[in-house]
């Protein structure tokens, strides 16, 4: 595991023991200067992505319409380590480094001598992990001379983030958001409009697939996939805009790499020389990456031995049930063919209270590692994840997200194990996301089993 | 001002200017070891607190009805510091310290020569200021055995930062709910029963005070007044239960000042001698006090010449337009009498989204130390005040708490000023929450006066 001077010189000259530690906070000095890219270090090549008509290799002109070329030339970089633009690193500094916490209330509640800590993304603006790069793409496409930014959003998270980016950058964001979150979801929504962006049900009368989705499916309340299609339709027929996409793609999968790369200076300064195991939530993969690819960086290196897991929900299993092939990111078929775990691209997964994790398929790196076996996969149902939920919130004080409540109810199973076996071991999660706009999933869920669950 | 050996060494040796820092972080080392109480360095003695019915000064026998005697003995104190509880400090971990920031985004914006910084309370699980004594309050009510605590709450930022605290220590709390606010504004309820608490719309049957109210005013929506006496009596009847307050008392007070402690120290972090001008939003008076109490004591000692306002709303003025007198705390009078600036106890503000700013009264506390003249008060409109923070949230990221709104407002006010006559002040506001469970309200802003405003 590597350590910076800086790092190192701080654990020394502290006299405090880390006894009593509950997080560890670095200075903004210490935010990340570089991005780490997991595409050169793979042991086999990712497979490329393919253009939808031709079924070559998409290059960098097929992007040109939808992508500025600062990102283009992320998605396939041979390059270890990229720099982060100081303008960049300066709207990182509004909630970066984010706190590596040790979950101490909770430990004590499950008797385990494992030693859990929680690397908590909530603290951005929007309380999630999504600035990390909506505010990268938003740069990208700032310096590109680029004054509007369209996309989609399910639950929100998404969308306020890139609006929040795109207004600290003075451009605006147009947004489609799956009908169903749209309507009654508007807490997100708002958020959006009072960044001044633009914010539309998905699908809308206004774009070509919007109005076929309609027609095809007079009763659908959208889809991720639809919503997709809607956007890059918008961006691709004006030629003032572009699109950006909150996962998935591998440009995003580095931008998200900030999370991991902090993580490993705080176990160091927590006296951990490595994390015995990791588990973060995986809808489309991009707070599971970023949490876990420089720790797998330092596996392939042969520093560490860090057991890395993917926990996904029972009801969209990408993983676990999907099957490893190319398939579209979209439902219109508008996007490149990636190979990738899916469930198909007209998969509509039932609805559950974690929509950032509700996607058809899984980012083409993370499918790739996870094909190689270099991460595992598991799934948990919905009642499992918000009982995790409930007992972190009553426990550590703070209410995860959905999404994150996966990640917590893995984390749950290997330290419970371990207070069955004895065992004492470092257990990572990934808690990507405040859930306090998600307050009604957690009454849907106490409401059926009590609030004593 | 004062500055802890620590601080001085790492700013010696930090290699890094200030130049492009945009919050101070200290490490949970540096969380404040004790709370300052104001009480022993006042010019002239706290008009003490009356029995409602002897109207003789009230003494410890007739507060341990209702409260622990820790807290008893906090309420009047002539010890300037007091010593923070290890177990209090332990859960303070979670979230302190709060960052400082300075308002880049927003100075740039605003074309001011003036620094602005923003002390940010909204990192807390819940979102606000309050578990700063909530956390204290439920540890002095755990030591002496309490099981239960009963409480009031407005919009809920107290009622859920309440019952999160009693959630770390095991304990649970019943919260009467203001009815306007438990109808429209769920969320907190929702949150509230996350953490294992109890809540109840006010004015409610399960007291006589609530029955008697509801008689009397069969049409109305409740009031934090209403909602204080039904609590107060329900504690008052159950001897397993205490009560607790969010708000007014001198030891509710004392728990906020790790907020300015914490900001004399991040101020000389960025290089600064002292704040010149302090706005903090004031309803009970809490967040202000916490903010400038500390401050204070450095004007009164000669260090420092900061100017300390209060920014109070329009539509409930007790500092501008109420009365310097003694008054009740609720509604049927069954609190103590306490010398302050108040409206009457049966004023009923209109309905402003700034729930928390919605209190007939100013804390006794913050009340003499404007009549003494060593504070400033002001009024601004709601419209003014969300004008703020729509602009606060397009060029730093974060959106403010409806009541924190208030002080971005009056920061405002004097930066653009200080654009007028050049003038470089630092200005420091007090950030005392997240609006994020508030965006209705933006919502309704931005209707009316159109997304662009």
């Amino acid at each position: 595991m590597t350590a910076t001077p800086s790092t190192e010189m701080r654990t020394e000259m502290s006299t405090e023991t880390t006894d009593g530690l509950r997080k560890a906070v670095l200075p903004e000095s210490e935010i990340p200067t570089h991005w780490y890219n997991l595409l050169p270090d793979l042991p086999e090549p990712l497979p490329p992505h393919l253009h939808p008509g031709t079924k070559e290799p998409v290059g960098p002109d097929d992007l040109a319409p939808l992508f500025p070329m600062g990102l283009i030339a992320q998605e396939v970089s041979p390059e270890r380590f990229i720099e982060i633009p100081e303008p960049v690193r300066d709207i990182y500094k509004l909630w970066r480094p984010s706190p590596l916490y040790r979950a101490r209330g909770l430990e004590q509640a499950l008797g385990t001598p494992a030693r859990i800590y929680y690397k908590y993304e909530g603290v951005s603006p929007v309380g999630s992990h999504k600035p990390n790069t909506a505010v990268a793409q938003a740069y990208y496409n700032h310096v590109d001379g680029v004054s509007k930014i369209t996309t989609e959003t399910g639950a929100g998270q998404w969308g306020s983030a890139l609006s929040m980016a795109c207004a600290l950058f003075g451009m605006t964001c147009e947004v489609w958001q799956v009908a169903a979150s749209y309507e009654s979801k508007p807490y997100r929504r708002m958020m959006i409009e009072t960044y001044g962006s633009t914010i539309h049900s998905s699908p809308s009368e206004l774009t070509e697939s919007g109005r076929q989705m309609r027609k095809d499916f007079p009763d659908t309340t959208g889809s991720l996939g639809m919503a997709v299609s809607e956007a890059v339709e918008a961006a691709a027929t004006d030629p003032d805009a572009r699109y950006a996409l909150g996962s998935v793609l591998n440009h995003v999968m580095l931008h998200q790499t900030v999370i991991g790369e902090e993580v490993l200076k705080q176990l160091a300064m927590f006296g951990e020389t490595q994390a015995d195991v990791v588990y973060g939530c995986a809808g489309g993969g991009s707070n599971l990456a970023g949490l876990s690819f420089p720790l797998l960086r330092e596996n392939l290196a042969g520093r560490t031995s860090t057991r890395l897991v993917a926990v996904e929900p029972a009801a969209c299993p990408s993983m676990t049930q999907g099957r490893y092939e190319y398939d579209h990111g979209d439902v219109a078929g508008l996007t490149p063919l990636m190979k990738m775990y899916t469930l198909g691209r007209d998969f509509v997964p039932d609805p559950i209270h974690a929509g950032g994790l509700r996607y058809h398929a899984m980012s083409p790196m993370v499918s790739h590692v996870v094909h190689l076996g270099l991460m595992e996969a598991m799934a948990v149902d919905q009642d499992e994840a918000f009982a995790a939920g409930v007992l972190f919130a009553r426990t550590e004080g703070l209410i995860p997200a959905p999404e994150s409540t996966h990640a917590v109810a893995g984390a749950l199973r290997e330290a419970r194990a371990c207070a069955e076996s004895g065992e004492s071991k470092s257990i990572v999660l990934g808690l990507s996301g405040t859930g306090v706009l998600d307050l009604p999933a957690y009454q849907d869920y106490l409401s059926e089993k009590g609030t004593d669950a």
